[in-house]
């Protein structure tokens, strides 16, 4: 069944409200998880709302925290969350950024005290949609082996950027730092098929094909080896180290204990191409480069070679006018949060 | 033979100086290129220079160009490398954004009509040094397969980060975006092992694990696949498109044509911990999360976990007591050089 993308948010943001989310948090929440949802991108969409209100119920995360301004200039801005939900303090942070990039040749804003905030390509696109180039990190609970390493020991830390690309919209890209999802290998341990070496390690820290360690402790390898484990710490040094948010093993998970503070931290940059040659010029060779890009000669049985964002969009202009479907773990997840708090 | 570094730098700068490049550029050449040698990342090192001479002689590198400033504000400089080489045009921009960048939360240069820069690593390492964290990129001639495609469709784009680490000195990263250097790939042709697919294509876009192919129009593959595509056309949409240099098919080869105006395109940035908690405060916490990657539980074999640019200091300090060795191929385009210039 498919559900209008306004009737979802409306209903999203009810089941916050309900939870203790005042407005326009609660609005907030909705809005980008349901954009998560049909940008297909379910795993970052309304199924996190039942584990955001397990958080607010055992005291994890506070409903009403404000965003507190620590320190701000024309081109910076520092904020906590104050215990807060990742998602409004990311959307308030990333409004009052765009406003300072208008000015400004680059700005930027880092949230501390924080927690999950959702895709993050949702703020760079934010960025993407006001004319600047939007870059959005955060931190997360380690959760990755860095190069030599047997245990989880930094994040996998969620990167994005978004860029306004004229007539194709924007080029967005939103990656983590592992070699694939967990939600690949849950898909695998289903089907009882064996996964390439190099994409886990088990919980001993022993190289493993088996799917089902998913579920015990497995451990995530950094994409491109040393590559990844280099580019995780960069988004840790941002989001964590200059933000003053937790770090590394200071900041604490959002899904194995619910009453934790999670300290989470976020980075947000813009470059405002109106100082490099004006907007116009550079969305016309974005243009180009797009053309270019996806003009190139096919690998057999590829049909149609995509730039970054493309499918998201896709996606989303069909959710705009038939409505999402959701899938079964998103719907259940759902049900969940309607029962938690009594809708 | 060990040759000391300011021994190699000094005649490195003399055959800069017989080429035709005058003072302080051919020592601005000399002193990055056995940078890169100290580091011991030869390909980047002395190892190029008879190939700038190649160029300059052919008439695809103006030996004697002079930085042009475009545009420039407190935060950001936009300049023209004049078809000139791409190593003093980008140490004199990244000493100019360098001097900006005191007074700024976050700073930026582009540079266009530019050539080969060298090691990334360099400029991002020059930022760390004066206590900024620094961001160093370049596009360079199609090199790598977009997520799709059957032909070499965007540049390996290298892209580098470094950051002040207090006793750690630093953390240096410095990548490509393909999956593996070349350099692997010769070397495995050299000892007839077959490399992994998912490396390489060959020249007719076919999967391989022939290394031979390396020598026959091969085309690299980018890191993690889709992951890479996105991370190289980040670098290509600031170093290319905004910098206003060529992009993708627009940069032109500085390997297999000398004669060619390559119309190279680099982008720097610096974000200066001083606006977000302080320098102090910045490298206190750099260091607490060096040693915690550091000292994780370790896969067996493995004697220690580095972070990154730890192996590149211990090869510079090195360097800077003992000499450098330079390997076989240095030597012979060192030789190769001394007889472009007859020294």
């Amino acid at each position: 069944m498919k559900i209008p993308m306004n009737e979802l948010a409306a209903h999203a943001g009810e089941l916050m409200e309900r939870a203790g989310v005042p407005e326009p948090a609660a609005r907030r929440v909705a809005e980008t998880l349901v954009s998560a949802d049909a940008r297909n991108i379910h795993s970052h969409g309304v199924i996190r709302l039942a584990r955001y209100i397990d958080c607010i119920r055992s005291g994890g995360i506070r409903p009403d925290a404000e965003l507190k301004i620590i320190d701000e200039g024309p081109a910076f801005l520092r904020v906590s969350a104050n215990g807060g939900l990742g998602i409004p303090a990311s959307c308030e942070t990333v409004e009052r950024l765009i406003a300072k990039s208008a000015a400004m040749p680059l700005a930027a804003a880092s949230v501390s005290h924080s927690d999950h905030y959702g895709a993050a390509g949702y703020y760079a696109m934010k960025c993407a949609e006001a004319g600047l180039i939007g870059f959005s990190m955060s931190n997360t609970c380690p959760l990755i082996a860095v190069t030599g390493a047997a245990a989880a020991g930094i994040g996998n830390n969620p990167f994005a950027y978004a860029a306004p690309a004229g007539k194709y919209c924007a080029v967005l890209f939103d990656i983590c730092m592992s070699v694939v999802a967990s939600g690949k290998i849950m898909l695998a341990a289903a089907d009882n098929r064996p996964i390439p070496e190099g994409w886990i390690l088990d919980k001993h820290g022993k190289p493993t094909t088996d799917p089902q360690a998913i579920y015990d402790g497995a451990i995530m390898l950094p994409l491109g080896g040393h590559k990844g484990y280099g580019l995780a710490l960069m988004v840790e040094m941002l989001s964590g180290v200059l933000a003053g948010a937790g770090t590394l093993s200071g900041v604490n998970s959002w899904n194995t204990v619910p009453g934790r503070d999670a300290d989470t931290g976020h980075f947000f940059m813009t470059v405002n191409p109106a100082f490099f040659g004006g907007l116009d010029n550079f969305t016309a060779r974005m243009e180009k480069v797009i053309e270019e890009l996806t003009s190139a000669p096919r690998l057999d049985g590829v049909e149609k070679i995509y730039y970054p964002g493309e499918l998201e969009f896709i996606s989303e202009r069909r959710a705009q006018t038939e409505g999402i479907e959701l899938p079964e773990g998103s719907v259940s997840e759902l049900e969940r949060a309607e029962k938690l708090v009594g809708a």
